[in-house]
């Protein structure tokens, strides 16, 4: 539809009509499937906004949206369709690796191919809108979010972002809006425990947590999501500016604005506003477009319009953007738009999920273990060898179904290794507190077959979160293991040293005993529906690991929040005053996490030399180096480029992440990479928060991990 | 000496004696006993330095000082006296408890005293400044020098912090001079890693870091000692917003501002000067007078003045800060004053310490098992039965002789106990991390006692940190007991259910399996000199427990940092919604500590009633209620008065200590207790960094913990 004319059709919407596209609802009040992802209120809503409601949250399938959508617009006084958005975070059908995992791929094409099949499978299924990407820097283990983000660090945050942004929007009847979120911050919440108030400054707010936004806003996503949290104590949903000042005037953001699930209405458990019409006011006055979910704007809206407390003008304005939003997903045009229009879980998608795993997966050690031989006795143990449940709770509408196990894996490959699950994966009291039905097992678990196990046997042991303690609303304040798995591990240690151990987890885990006593470690992540056969395959040598973490792996929870970008101290630990105590460190554990960002190994060897930093003509910097595969397989390898600013008026972090490219390189190949660096990109802030983007001095380095470098410079900007 | 007679003296002094009052020399350079609190660069400094050098640290004894200051003086060209500092922070010789230990005896008057004996029995020696008190507000107890807080309160840092410098700084010649310190925020160190950098939003900083100092500047401390950190990535040590503005201009200070140990120097380290030039630079247009150790002031003062990059006034204006603060000691008129006047650990000395250590101790559990009969068989076991340890690494004058043990007391009060230490205070491994000399233990620790312990006998287990554990540069990422004490208490639990354990720590620790299996739970802290005594008489009930807890005991390391004020959230967890997951919480730990702030029990009950709110005429709030003593034995309780702020344009802590008095009470008695505030400490700041201190809606409440109101009311002011 032409602007003109969607103008001309806001002009002739009765004010109920304008905001009920300003209040989106579950789907419990379309479809009493559909799945919710918070509390809903007993209040129900008013009729007119069921009537008028811009769009629903949580319904999926053809016929059922097709039956809604048709019901609706008939009733609806301008027939404007309805806009039915979900959580599809990584995947829709299929599923793929936790965006976590993803990150860790350091892929951003194959990123944003898995968002794209992810996209085709949601708008067959009905939906237009999915809550992702999720770009909050995430450096505590202990948040059950960090799973949903790209990591620690902003930089990466921000291309991975563009790339699924990129991958959900595609320019066809396929593409789905995306929804940058959370705007800002959330990530940081005090001691990692969900929703709780984030203490940062001004400063290291705008330069770590709003970078990836400022990086993914030029994929032009449709939307972006209010964080719960408050920045400086002024809650986001709230806050205009952030929201009007910052993301739409500074950053030129002209997409939708939407809460998240009840974030307006929290404005009053937060003390902020003393009621629901203080609460809409204040979201309306800060420029949030949609409320979802709280009781603001479909219950006070109207009359704070009509009372004169709010301009019309503003609901004009928010109920344009959404309409704008619906015209430019073509829904005018076809509101069944990419309906059926593509398969579930078809043979390309699911090779794309198995290529998307394979390189998700970060071999953390490996003492000559690693592939092993088919033709050599191996026992696969521990309760994920039989288990299907290599998902998440994000992944909504994946099912397990189409899952397979590493014991079907090994059949189909006609691998010969005997499967044993060994232990529960959760005990009853975990899963009481972490409210998951327990598995039925009155019967003891047999463990005779720990007797058959001898010294020179390999063991390789799955082990892992269960899929109910990550993602939303699942805070951990410990990073064990689950305690049978652990102990089951404890047995094993006890018959045999040749252990390869496979981690399945939806954060960072507390892995020293695991790392100590393994002679391989490979973190997995959760690697999604092609999970098992990629896990198989890279055991074997079928693959060759080349993940590099996109988090740090603390040495324990005592240590965290952790990552390669602390900020400098005046209290210099090095290696040559490891006994000096008045450094800044603990005593107790190294300063160190155990595997650091950036880190991840593979079967092969990579030399990355000749590193050459200069200014070219065009004022920007460049970046040279070589890197050569110098072993006896083919593999990739991420060469990460690093900065460091001298002699500043602030303090600074120690190193940040400026540019990685992954190479792909075949035995013996070598590949020249390059890197082109526009000065704004090492900018910060100065002492009196004005932007410095020039007459710096910068250390820049090539390495291969955060903790490893092959080459620096200082060049001066 | 008159003020113009100083002035008069400041204008004939040469530029490097100027100078030399703004250097604080370790006293290795006068003697090569003294204490060493840092690192001593290899550097030597200038000559001339040491000849005009204005102050000395970590020099004490009243022969060597008065040997070095009449030498010095002799030499001096204007006879100006040395000033010797040193850090006295929990009594000299006579040690009491630790503050964070003090602190929770909620008795400022008595914390008052114990700084006045510690300050006779320092000048008395030869000091006449120490750098205490510490008022930083401490949440994090991975952070060693929480130790020397006074907890996570900032109201309770600075009632205890003004009393403290009172107490120091007593009007006669046995007075010395006071330094709060770390002026600000060093308490938030980031990951509770000691000397890390601190990551606040800039309202934090003001209203609960500032605030202690706020406070605590009315007793007109001498000294302000710069925190290591920076605050918004500006170095305090190099911050002229900070020292000059807020502390000298905004808050009336018009002290001495010392740095820490070398911090000036570190200006280099943190980035933000490029050499010792700018560091010096930096520092005195911030307004820091003397350097502590560093290089810069030393090495480079002299020529940045001559050559005109720093004016003579800043010299003028620090040195002249110094002669100020040697003046008020009265050092011109006699700069020997105190030497030799008062005894080390008299008998009153002593009995403050024993009844100040009594205070200190917090009854967190009683399971109607104390106070013992000296009647029944008592076993005493762990380390602590016969240690002498329970000083501090900042106890750094008081030494172990004369400490008595737990086996000392009983044997002197003919108490029937047998005491059993069972295993080393820390192993092998915990010796070598933390630099501790093992003790020689080539015999089997002898078991056998243990088989004599039968199921209906009562074990005190005496367990604990070793010294080395807490205090500077002593930051654990575990918050668990020494492994061998761990591992003992296991095998006590294996013969008895009668077990009540005194803990003997520089910090919170997690004592989840202490309270869990122990009848009875005493946080003894560290208790210093009396330590022992104390802890017999509060088990067989001579005295009675009145202590509260200054800090929250965390449930386990992965819920820090918390506090009881911690910030309100729009996912509130209550009673009623226990099995929500939604709620700002982790799944599997509670959100509440294992014992909070402000809990403390006693052998008796009390009723605190009648809570009234109003305003008077005074227009100050007066906050009224009873207190009685409902048991049998005389007590004291603490009455604890939070205010909550709310409908607040910014989000603010759940709650607020206000007031507090310790009401001492025999049984059957009641007393009134009143509080009358003024609106000004309520102020807060609004969105826009506005100070708030009236049209406010407030909750007061009164209670004995902050978990347990026993009466509120709302109020407008």
């Amino acid at each position: 539809m032409e602007i003109n004319k969607l103008q001309q059709l806001l002009s002739e919407m009765s004010l109920q009509e304008k905001i009920g596209q300003m209040v989106q609802l579950t789907g419990v009040y379309f479809d009493k499937e559909a799945v919710l992802t918070g509390v809903v209120d007993e209040q129900l809503p008013p009729e007119w906004i069921i009537q008028y409601s811009g769009s629903v949250l949580g319904v999926i399938g053809k016929e059922k949206i097709c039956d809604i959508q048709s019901k609706y617009m008939e009733q609806h006084p301008h027939h404007i369709p309805l806009l039915f958005m979900a959580d599809v975070i990584h995947g829709c059908r299929t599923i793929f690796p936790i965006p976590l995992g993803q990150a860790c791929s350091f892929n951003p094409e194959l990123v944003s191919e898995a968002a794209s099949i992810a996209a085709s499978e949601a708008s067959s299924e009905g939906l237009k809108a999915t809550f992702s990407p999720m770009i909050d820097v995430s450096r505590d283990p202990r948040w059950g979010r960090i799973m949903e983000s790209f990591g620690e660090d902003p930089y990466v945050n921000g291309v991975m972002g563009e790339a699924m942004v990129d991958g959900y929007q595609q320019k066809n009847d396929e593409g789905i809006a995306a929804c940058l979120k959370h705007f800002a911050g959330y990530g940081a919440v005090n001691a990692g425990r969900e929703y709780n108030d984030v203490e940062i400054s001004q400063r290291t707010f705008l330069e770590q947590y709003v970078k990836p936004f400022r990086m993914a806003l030029k994929a032009k996503p449709a939307m972006v999501m209010t964080a719960f949290n408050a920045i400086d104590r002024k809650p986001i949903s709230g806050n205009k500016e952030l929201l009007r000042d910052l993301l739409r005037d500074k950053e030129g953001f002209d997409g939708t604005v939407i809460s998240d699930w009840g974030s307006i209405g929290q404005l009053k458990e937060q003390g902020v506003a003393a009621n629901m019409d203080e609460a809409a006011s204040q979201a309306i006055e800060a420029g949030v477009d949609i409320d979802m979910m709280s009781p603001a704007y479909m219950f006070r809206l109207e009359e704070l319009v009509k009372n004169g407390q709010i301009p019309e003008s503003f609901i004009d304005e928010s109920a344009f953007r959404v309409l704008m939003m619906k015209n430019q997903l073509g829904l005018f045009e076809n509101p069944f738009a990419g309906i059926g229009k593509s398969g579930n879980l078809t043979q390309y998608n699911r090779t794309k999920a198995y290529q998307m795993a394979s390189e998700s997966y970060v071999l953390l050690k490996n003492e000559k273990i690693l592939p092993l031989s088919q033709k050599q006795k191996v026992i696969w143990a521990g309760p994920y060898v039989t288990s299907k449940e290599f998902l998440s709770r994000w992944a909504i509408f994946g099912g397990h179904e189409p899952v397979e196990t590493i014991e079907d894996i090994l059949q189909d490959k006609k691998i010969n290794g005997v499967c044993i699950p060994g232990c529960r994966m959760l005990s009853e009291e975990e899963c009481r507190i972490w409210q998951v039905k327990p598995v039925d097992s009155d019967e003891e678990i047999d463990e005779q077959w720990l007797e058959t196990i001898n010294r020179e046997d390999t063991v390789v042991c799955v082990l892992g979160e269960h899929e109910s303690q990550s993602g939303e609303a699942a805070s951990r304040a410990f990073l064990t293991l689950p305690e049978e798995q652990q102990r089951l591990f404890e047995k094993i240690v006890k018959r045999t040293d040749n252990i390869v151990t496979v981690i399945i987890s939806g954060r960072p885990l507390d892995l020293r005993r695991i790392s100590e006593k393994s002679k391989a470690v490979i973190m997995a992540w959760r690697p999604g529906t092609m999970g098992a056969e990629g896990i198989v395959d890279l055991v074997y040598g079928m693959i060759n690991p080349s993940g590099k973490l996109a988090v740090s792996i603390p040495w324990c929870v005592g240590q965290v929040p952790i990552s390669y970008w602390d900020i400098k101290t005046g209290h210099v630990l090095t290696e040559d005053n490891l006994e000096n105590r008045f450094t800044s460190r603990y005593m107790d554990i190294p300063n160190s996490p155990l595997y650091p960002f950036g880190f991840g190994l593979s079967y092969t060897e990579f030399d990355i030399s000749d590193v050459e930093v200069k200014i070219g003509q065009d004022k920007r910097v460049h970046v040279h180096c070589n890197v050569s595969n110098t072993g006896k397989v083919t593999g990739a390898e991420v060469v990460q480029c690093y900065y460091e600013t001298l002699q500043t008026s602030v303090v600074r972090p120690k190193k940040e992440l400026v540019r990685f490219q992954k190479v792909f390189l075949d035995p013996g190949e070598a590949k020249s990479v390059d890197f082109s660096i526009d000065s704004e990109e090492f900018s910060y802030f100065d002492k009196n928060m004005e932007i410095v983007s020039s007459g710096m001095q910068l250390r820049i380095s090539v390495g291969n991990s955060s903790d490893h470098e092959c080459g620096s410079s200082e060049i001066y900007i």
